[in-house]
């Protein structure tokens, strides 16, 4: 998604070209490339499918919505298997419409997951529930904390359930710390991702992660946190911002691969 | 600031004729005034000034920097006194250009409270320190959660140091009832204020506070737990939102008090 300006052939070669020897996928541009030409080209360049983004929206009240939520989710299970990666990062859902009630919006999430967590099982993929910052509480993701995610996925097996940790959720959390030793110590941090923190914050507040090094997140505290509690995975870069976005993507992949090597720990 | 397209003499008729009966003045329109004179049109008018804002951005690292924040916080203190408000609300500050140390942030905020908290009490006011929504972390205010903020606090005497409690600030966070009950436990709960969360949020995330019922904000649960807690202050309504404020302010005075009636319990 950093670099979301390249087709998949494109970057793959970018990769290749900048060292790179994982990338975390997206469901759309996956789908759209169709998933099994998708799995050969990243598996004939030598690359490793970190994660795949994203299942979750797992909030709905109505029955029909929650089927079709379930179901989805059995299908971004499937494209993560196919793609051989063995994360599937959930973004868990918002407030359905008119709702206020955070809590409700937070079991139903559980009752998902019951579902959704042995089928992931089956596939050889674990769920990885992704704590997004409290800004997006009301329309992107009900859960807000890694105390939250982990709430939700100590309900369930390690294998099946844990959470992905991504700096620009949580930079914030003086408490995130001791989640991420908790998560550790449970063998449930499935994923560590960078970002970075910078104001002003754009409109709709969806756009405007950092590029590593341009905001007020110490990414090399957060890392020692993680590799303090264990993890040992791959660290992934997700930016999400427009000025990157606008920017030829081989130019933008090889500027990410230097930003972290100038603010991350070998 | 909810109606800041009225001066002082229209807020203060607005008032009367609405009949609200108590008003959170900001410094700059009371310093534009007059601090005595606003004093005297809010003392003639009837009004009761429930609070005053903000002090606080306590956080710059220069001594300098400290020794003026230190000095414009006293005359906070001493115009709060002046008004006959016993609440100074604090925005205790962003991080320092260039700085990533949340945890050293905060504990300069201390050191100042420390300074401010007698001087306060010398003048019969109370600090209330306003933890921000997690948004604001970098730019504006480090102490993010009811928790950091009671966290500081209870490092002084309640009448020196309380928080205040909004419900834009704490809405989605699920430990922060519980800090409700610990800071009314304490005799810390200085303010309450209401504002709704809409989205999506307008560039910069300031001026986008809910008028009261738009939201996903389940006003009177909050209301619930202050009261619950043993509050029986006044109940503020901090509206920041370029709609309202493009609005003749008598009609949005005249709303927002319906809105208060309809989503808050009597």
């Amino acid at each position: 998604m950093t670099v979301k300006q390249l087709s998949l052939p494109e970057l793959a070669d970018a990769c290749a070209a900048s060292g790179v020897t994982g990338v975390g996928l997206w469901r759309e541009p996956v789908q759209a490339y169709g998933v099994r030409a998708a799995a050969k080209l990243v598996r004939d360049a030598g690359l490793t499918v970190t994660t795949l983004c994203r299942g979750g929206f797992l909030t709905a009240i109505s029955p029909a919505e929650r089927a079709e939520a379930i179901a989805d989710n059995r299908r971004a299970v499937d494209e993560a298997a196919a793609l051989g990666t063995d994360t599937l990062v959930l973004v868990s859902g918002g407030l359905p419409a008119g709702s206020k009630d955070l809590p409700g919006a937070r079991e139903r999430i559980a009752d998902a997951l019951a579902e959704l967590g042995p089928y992931a099982e089956e596939h050889g993929v674990r769920l990885a529930i992704e704590p997004l910052h409290p800004m997006y509480a009301a329309d992107r993701c009900v859960v807000s904390t890694l105390t939250q995610a982990l709430d939700l996925a100590e309900r369930f097996p390690a294998h099946q359930v844990g959470v992905a940790v991504d700096t620009y959720h949580v930079w914030w959390d003086d408490q995130a710390p001791a989640q991420i030793a908790r998560a550790g110590a449970g063998d449930r941090i499935h994923t560590f991702q960078l970002a970075d923190w910078t104001t002003p914050l754009p409109e709709g507040v969806l756009n405007g992660r950092g590029q590593l090094g341009d905001g007020a997140i110490d990414l090399r505290a957060w890392q020692a946190h993680v590799e303090a509690a264990g993890y040992t995975g791959p660290i992934e870069v997700e930016l999400f911002n427009d000025g990157l976005w606008a920017r030829d993507g081989r130019e933008v992949l090889t500027e990410t691969t230097e930003r972290f090597r100038a603010h991350t720990s070998p």
